[in-house]
């Protein structure tokens, strides 16, 4: 039917808004869509609107382009059916195996926004339920390559490392990259912001250097310093992945083939040939035990056969934060002190000289564990890791102490003496975010006890910092609240004999 | 933080927009949740929209009530945590059993519009994949019932029957319940609209009498005249269901559990204490095999024995279309039709007898289906039926040939020879549908040969009614792209042994 068209700012889904006579006459309903003909014609969600008068339509801004029409134009508007892709999703609702070409519709569906929230979270339950094999897994992350772009090196072999993520404090993403840099190899690296973390590493590099660049930019600077510390968003690297998470998100899932998909196939768009999977594991963190974690490298090191990457699995210690500092500058400065020469905190320097040690060892170091250890105290790692910060735009004279913390700090005591028998990942993120981390770049917290430290009633267990006083304020209170750290005695529970009646 | 607040009418679901830097601010996401507070207070979704201006948000007018606001009000948006009832989406999609408590959680968030389509989603597909046992449907059920009013009668036994669906043309309901009726019991009958079908029953019924009323009107006219043709959606039973359509809609999907939960709730919420469930059978339809509608017809006897109905199934044939016409005028005339005594199409009859005489039989009658047919032949059921139409303000003096089909008319010819082997049910629906049925009321399919019949080439297999000659061309292009109708010789193969070589 033919309809009056106005056009709003409304909506993040390409949508179309009409009153339920108008729907009837068309024949469509809530959730359904509706093909919308201007010059040119897209296809749209249909709103159906009490609010909106009979013969008009209120169309989504983001449509205009596409349909190239203006305020108060008349334009045809009718039924559509859904994507074919629907189909496939109800295949893996019944759990049936999809093809290659099923699931490349799927996900070019979702990048071209033809499938609605609706229909992209039923995807992603069945996904998380019935799960996919290997076969799939693979056929899926091609596809997600296919929806962006590549970046083409002219230097091989390209190292990459990628954590699995889930722990707090995990900063050791610019040592990794100085140490192999600095032995000579090329490692590009792109992480990411905090999407549900206190800290991405992205939000703490940016603290002291540019992370935002082009693919180009990406290239020259990897293949010239050797290292790079980008945020991958600004490139368009399996762009899909972006609006998946968007739906993730509120359900609290991330599906075991989604995830896999996700990660290896922005190491595919990169350009990887060998890469090696920090697997962090620990109760708390996404992978809670290493029988999981085994599965988890098992996956990993099946796709990289298929995919034509290398891959091997780091599983490390999660249990509780790596290192001390959790929150943008904490972490920077922590993480350049041991660039600088620091031996504390002994968790950040044993992991990153140990995953940068197993890269060494692809390359064909031999002992790559004490290479990567002589090249970060010989301060090699250090002077590579100033080339990197130069290159993109930071202060080549960059010192630890030039990142200083945010203005308000508190002290969180312990109520009792004993030992700490367990730090709650989870509660610490929630208390960083608390205190404003990681947007802003001050706010996070400091731990001064780990577990199995004595601590005695009164002494500091951690600091909050934070760029605003309300926020560490908030942040207190949700840390009273939580109590994050288990504190108890040497004997945990006392077991006696069964009594006689 | 404080944001300046419009409203626009623009959104179904309770919507906040800002603007992605303020979302920062607020630290929330696309699809995340948010506290409003104005004079009042409400959750709603956040959407992020470059669109909007920083330190401006749009609001969805549907919240206007809720927070007591106006444009231009300074309010309070803060980040606020998703509905508890989530974990237990996410517990079912770990296949995990829901108690009652769990499962009144979700339902309650749903109907107080605190689930996002995208985790109704999420529920439904956690549904359809993982189902429920009895146990969890049948508080799912009460769960249901109890989101909306129930209707308390001052007669008793409230009779009732309801047909599951999924085959075209299914018009026994007014013959059922005048038959019914006649006998002396009370059956108040509420039916739907079409939703994905070409005519619901109240779509026909509304041609000759009105079908919308309160609780009230029905319970008065149902007590005085036994029996009554009312409209579901009119009344407030159960409400919950019409929020999940919308979104079981684009997905194509009807999960067991809330398919049973959403027929029994409404039936427990008109207080029906003896129930006859129609259970329609045949490829095409919702019940493929016999085998698959003896499972739910344990379903639904196990449920009623739970919550305290007496119910029984009746397994019907439905592999083609009940009686000959589809469509709201034309379903009507033949249903009239037989009332006033017209013996064709028997299929109509039988079905309508044998529902009506399961129904007689709970009630005490010997011979029920032998007692329906006598009702229907000696003019009782008529009389009953006029009482009824009279009663919804209908014309008790109406006859068959009061309706009178679209003006627009076209055959579809058989281009062979041969015997029809099989009609599709989906086809039809669809041709249906596109002629104009449910919502121009003279639309719709009188079939000329039903499943066995011999047809020469060159005969009307059917025809195509339309109140709009467009629509009835467009019907008739799909039918001649769907062909709904298999002719075949009698010799549908031939199986001849293997040569040698």
């Amino acid at each position: 039917m033919n309809i009056k068209v106005k056009f709003l700012d409304i909506s993040t889904e390409p949508a179309v808004l009409i009153n339920n006579e108008d729907a009837l006459k068309i024949g469509g309903k809530d959730n359904d869509r509706v093909r919308v003909e201007g010059k040119g014609s897209t296809t749209a969600l249909l709103n159906v609107s009490d609010f909106v008068c009979p013969g008009e339509a209120i169309l989504s801004s983001n449509l205009k382009d596409k349909i190239k029409a203006s305020d108060g134009d008349e334009l045809n508007i009718v039924y559509a059916s859904s994507p074919e892709s629907v189909r496939n999703i109800r295949k893996k609702m019944d759990n049936e195996k999809l093809s290659k070409e099923e699931i490349s519709a799927i996900v070019t569906d979702i990048l071209e926004n033809r499938l609605s929230k609706i229909e992209i979270s039923a995807w992603l339950t069945a996904l998380y339920i019935n799960c996919m094999d290997i076969d799939e897994i693979a056929a899926f992350t091609e596809a997600m390559v296919d929806t962006g772009d590549r970046v083409v090196f002219d230097r091989s072999p390209v190292y990459d490392f990628h954590s699995m993520g889930g722990v707090p404090g995990n900063k050791i993403t610019p040592i990794v990259v100085s140490i192999v840099a600095a032995a000579g190899f090329m490692l590009p690296k792109t992480s990411s912001r905090a999407i549900s973390s206190a800290c991405g590493t992205s939000d703490f590099v940016e603290t002291f250097c540019d992370v935002e660049m082009d693919a180009e930019t990406l290239k020259r600077i990897s293949e010239k310093v050797g290292g790079v510390l980008a945020w991958g968003g600004a490139m368009n690297l399996a762009p899909v992945d972006d609006l998946v998470i968007k739906v993730e998100h509120p359900l609290g899932i991330n599906p075991r083939a989604q995830m896999l998909a996700s990660i290896l196939s922005k190491k595919l768009a990169i350009g990887a040939t060998h890469l090696v999977m920090d697997i962090p594991t620990g109760s708390g963190t996404k992978v809670p035990t290493i029988e999981v974690a085994r599965t988890y490298a098992r996956d990993f090191m099946d796709l990289g056969e298929k995919l034509g990457i290398h891959i091997e699995c780091a599983i490390t210690y999660a249990d509780q934060p790596v290192g001390s500092a959790i929150g943008p500058k904490l972490e920077a400065r922590e993480c350049i002190r041991i660039l600088e020469g620091e031996k504390h905190p002994a968790s950040v320097i044993e992991k990153a000289c140990d995953i940068a040690g197993i890269i060494l060892e692809m390359g064909g170091v031999a002992n790559g564990g004490e290479k990567a250890r002589e090249l970060l105290d010989s301060g090699a790692a250090m002077k590579k890791f100033r080339e990197i910060v130069a290159a993109q735009g930071g202060n080549r004279d960059i010192k630890s102490s030039d990142l200083v913390p945010g203005a308000y700090v508190t002290e969180v005591i312990s109520s009792k003496s004993g030992y700490v028998h367990a730090i709650s990942n989870k509660d610490l993120v929630s208390i960083a975010k608390a205190a404003g981390s990681p947007s802003d770049k001050g706010a996070g917290i400091i731990l001064m006890k780990k577990k199995g430290q004595r601590v005695e009633k009164g002494d500091v267990l951690f600091e909050i910092y934070g760029d605003n006083e309300a926020k560490v304020d908030r942040a207190k209170e949700l840390a009273a609240k939580y109590k994050p750290y288990e504190i108890e005695g040497m004997l945990l529970k006392r077991v006696t004999a069964p009594r006689t009646r």
